[in-house]
């Protein structure tokens, strides 16, 4: 047992929350699970994700550190009733992918937190998707107030640094902004490219279409085909940035439009050439 | 030698041509190429793409078929030369990612010919990135018009055949409806993401999305990175049918800011889930 040895709350077993208790629990770290379901709590068992699990929120009462796992829409009500079972210096954290109203919901309710959001994931979601070492090398946003004591900042980043995750810190609205632009914006783009397809009227040329669709619509048509609930909540909880970046999405399309309206082909291969160049600075 | 071995000419020894070479040499046919540049054909012999390899087009006098591998544009310029030094008999294809321009300006010119377009690739171009079995198990689309001679539909597909490739026939304008689905149309799409991104105003927010952009926005990005002047010269020689896509893409488009705008999202997830259904439809 090290020093640093630590007991650590999982509120939510899905696949982040299970890679979490996963990793947590290798490195000696005692690890406690909460799930709404008993069968979720006996798989993070049989599955080594955690030393206890249970489908009764006080269990997280003995948690140094928690991790609110659960999906975006019920963060802030689990995390309500959860701080009736805790001490006031227990820090919470959380992994939801919108950041500026899970902060404002929990910040004024519990002084020890500090929002989080990691960027990693696979196309596979539950515990059984759960697995070592997801977040290493990944981006994982914290998005601490300035109001935000340093010793729950510090708990909070020494285990998140020692997932191997690279830490950003920033502003909750400068996440949601960001985020956006390179994960939301991408699901609308994504799916209004299916939507579109699907509704050619020529039957014959659907047909051709999709027989013929290779590496260059699989991959922008990626996104857009994925969980529609997850894709609805973004928007739901990310509203005003997402409108934002659609509303600038859609004033550059019209530009595209324009210069193949115009004929004007010197532009249009300049404006190509600028985004092949700019592409690289992105980190993916 | 087999009794089908044939005496093909390819023009234009880039990723396409010198893929096509590099299979048919290893069928035992006699391959013969043809170049602008006296160092492409100095490669493709050193490659053993070809057995004889010219700058003078006049080497595949002694073809029996040809493809016609060069850029886009000039497809039609070439033949036009080509032409002068071929027996009525010799059969013409080409690979042009584009048909109805092709086929209305070639079809007068020679009856022996029949368009085609293999759906393959790789990052890479010129004659250093061709591979042998780049064709195989990819959709290779022929557009044979009523009039073209049905001997020449025949040694090609027979060709076509023997690379591996999945054979499709439809009318051109078919064809290039279907391509500017599911491949023009991305293009624009993607460069437009890209586009957007790069117009975000607030500095630390465009560089915090550089940092935090993953899968979801590498995939989404991928083909508005591409070569500017394959975008471009897609949209000038596919300029109607890819303008009649664009517009119905924005028609999706505004029907999901719509929804979003009006927080109308039990009939956002329905369209979410709809895409999602129909994604798989794609054969990719």
């Amino acid at each position: 047992m090290s020093a640093s040895q630590m007991k650590i709350g999982i509120l939510g077993l899905g696949l982040i929350g299970g890679s979490l208790a996963l990793d947590f629990r290798t490195q000696g770290h005692q690890v406690l699970g909460v799930s709404k379901r008993e069968s979720t709590c006996k798989k993070a068992i049989a599955l080594s994700c955690v030393d206890e699990a249970s489908v009764d929120i006080s269990l997280l009462t003995a948690a140094e550190v928690i991790f609110v796992c659960t999906p975006l829409g019920l963060i802030v009500p689990q995390v309500q009733q959860l701080i009736t079972h805790l001490s006031p210096h227990t820090v919470l954290t959380d992994v939801g992918s919108v950041k500026t109203p899970i902060v404002e919901g929990i910040a004024p309710l519990w002084s020890n937190f500090i929002g989080g959001h990691p960027m990693a994931g696979t196309a596979d979601s539950g515990i059984e998707a759960a697995q070592q070492h997801l977040f290493a090398g990944k981006p994982y946003v914290l998005t601490p107030l300035p109001s935000t004591p340093k010793n729950a900042v510090s708990v909070v980043e020494t285990l998140v640094n020692s997932l191997g995750a690279s830490i950003y810190h920033c502003r909750p609205q400068h996440h949601d902004q960001a985020v956006s632009w390179i994960s939301h914006l991408p699901v609308m783009v994504s799916a209004s490219l299916i939507a579109a397809c699907m509704g050619e009227s020529d039957p014959e040329v659907l047909q051709l279409a999709q027989q013929l669709a290779s590496s260059g619509f699989r991959d922008t048509s990626r996104v857009g085909g994925g969980n529609p609930e997850l894709g609805m909540m973004m928007a739901y909880y990310n509203r005003e940035q997402l409108l934002r970046s659609l509303h600038q999405y859609r004033h550059n399309l019209d530009a595209f439009i324009n210069l193949i309206e115009q004929q004007d082909w010197t532009s249009l291969e300049e404006k190509l050439s600028s985004t092949q160049q700019a592409r690289p600075f992105f980190n993916c």
